[in-house]
């Protein structure tokens, strides 16, 4: 695929990692060898790709002031938008409408009841303008209901099948390559891995070892109340139409702590609901890694956010704010158009 | 130490783990040397840990109909009185009580105002006395109102002095080493271990990597709500006195689900508040270790529990309704006064 970008993203001023000289990439190209035997394949050789190599360098060299002792290597990475596509909507949004037509005739009182109409309805309009409400109930009504394994089972199914509307591909394949070399780069550093999602815990649960190699202990998310209930003499997990956790914004800083105890060393997301998780990542001493994706590749994938020019959205919103922050504090800011090969394994 | 025990101890009816022949304890002592150099040393050759050793061996051989594939090797343990004294009462319960005395200076009213009053009057009558209620606010109060790691930090000072009432030792020293000998055999074959306690997560995590070899985020535990706050630039996360999760009884199962996302393959007890981890242990498919430590041994350490004779306690209850269960379903009994050898690493 061309990388050449659409005439109104190339207005924007170049980010951080687009601006490397050719004297640095030979630079840097030496030092990439030194480190191991060229990890990273996809990334250009920019200032992202040299942040997290550098990273690794000195938190895994036992004489360096910032080395890390290996039980305290901990990367925590957001899901939607940071590890997969999140446009034109949440893949389990997509799931969640697409329960609603599965269940539709165990509900005939939906064919005149909102949100539900809309959705049956193919109202794209209409869905558009759905509340945090209106979507609380969606997700609820179709995420409760069974046991955990039967849930599992039937996003399992889904996945199998549905596909991405502009990609027409199964959305387990839509997963940037690049970041799947950053957490094999890391775990082949002694860094355990884990995704820390706003989606649904058990959700993303069901492929995030085969698509991400973490395993479920290793996945935090968001997840609803469940009961354990005895059902002829056999105890069940039973999901409940209520939120027991929130795991974004603040909450990511805090179902860290309650998952993990401990402050990771490396945190990646790619919006506002990440910023919580990079503050309270760089609040740690020593060296941190605190990076953001920025959808800059409208042409190989979306671009959207804070960059002139990009038109902003509420899925994956990247907000001007965050972007100062992140130019204050010297997080990492990753151009997907300038500091990745290619986005797909496909590609 | 003597092993006799009280007379009332002896009248009770023989364990499982006191009825081998010294037929069986030869044979066992042949297979045990087949599995690995001694696992165990501080067990008794009887049932107990004869059960311990085949589903090790069983799980662990590719060959075996319920070979269990390393990553799915979960093994939980409740922590008060299965892995350190929980009598006369819980270790956290006497932080919570000192951290009255230590706090009232900075609450006058507390003088007058149940039921801290009785706490620092030393009035054992009334403090035996306590409801629920009670106990809850004391623990709101001693536990929250700091940020986390300023609470880890008293509960690790508090630890570095306090002793037990009878056994005159840090608490940190009053945990069972046949115990500490099933975690390590465990670990030595690929089984990850777990810390599931009713008690308080971040409790138990300052001091489980030191003592069991657990690190935090694998101890589930019983949390507050906690919230992020920013002061002067830097994100605090603060302790709030409302119960976030109960990780007791049902909860044990559902922290578990919550947790790790996937089915011990063994899970060991000592009270009524693991009957669901347990039963959730042993629902699920091939070979499943579900073990209850039985407190039987009074000159030892302390003896109460279901078994004639032996006292009734609401600490680490052990209902004769969880025994009748454990019978009819196979689960594993610990006698500590028959198959221990040894109790703590000093005896």
């Amino acid at each position: 695929m061309s990388r050449s970008g659409s005439m109104r993203i190339s207005r924007r001023p170049l980010l951080a990692g687009a601006t490397v000289s050719a004297a640095m990439l030979t630079f840097e190209a030496a030092s990439v060898a030194q480190v191991s035997a060229q990890p990273l394949p996809s990334w250009t050789d920019g200032t992202a790709k040299q942040a997290i190599l550098d990273f690794v360098r000195v938190t895994t060299d036992r004489t360096n002031k910032d080395y890390v002792p290996p039980e305290d290597r901990i990367a925590t990475f957001d899901q939607d938008g940071t590890m997969w596509v999140e446009h034109p909507a949440y893949t389990q949004a997509r799931f969640a409408l697409d329960r609603v037509h599965t269940l539709a005739p165990q509900h005939p009182e939906w064919k005149n009841q909102e949100p539900f109409k809309a959705v049956l309805d193919n109202d794209t309009a209409a869905m558009g303008k759905f509340s945090e409400r209106d979507w609380a109930e969606i997700l609820f009504l179709t995420h409760s209901g069974m046991s955990q394994s039967a849930f599992q089972d039937i996003v399992r199914q889904w996945l199998q099948t549905a596909r991405h509307p502009r990609f027409k591909r199964l959305y387990t394949e839509l997963v940037y390559q690049p970041m799947l070399e950053v957490m094999e780069f890391l775990r082949g550093n002694g860094y355990k891995t884990y995704i820390v999602t706003g989606g649904g815990q058990d959700f993303v649960r069901t492929y995030a070892q085969k698509v991400y190699g973490v395993p479920p202990e290793q996945v935090i998310g968001s997840s609803l109340v469940t009961s354990f209930e005895t059902k002829d003499g056999t105890p069940e997990l039973m999901r409940l139409p209520k939120l027991f956790f929130d795991n974004d914004n603040a909450g990511k800083a805090i179902g860290i702590d309650l998952f993990i105890g401990k402050r990771p060393y490396a945190a990646f997301g790619n919006s506002t609901g990440d910023r919580e998780m990079l503050e309270w990542t760089g609040a740690g001493g020593g060296v941190r890694l605190k990076v953001l994706v920025h959808h800059d590749d409208a042409e190989r994938e979306f671009a959207y956010g804070p960059a002139g020019g990009l038109p902003d959205t509420n899925i994956g919103k990247f907000s001007q704010s965050l972007m100062d922050e992140a130019r204050a504090n010297g997080w990492t800011i990753i151009s997907m158009k300038n500091d990745w090969k290619r986005i797909f394994s496909f590609d």
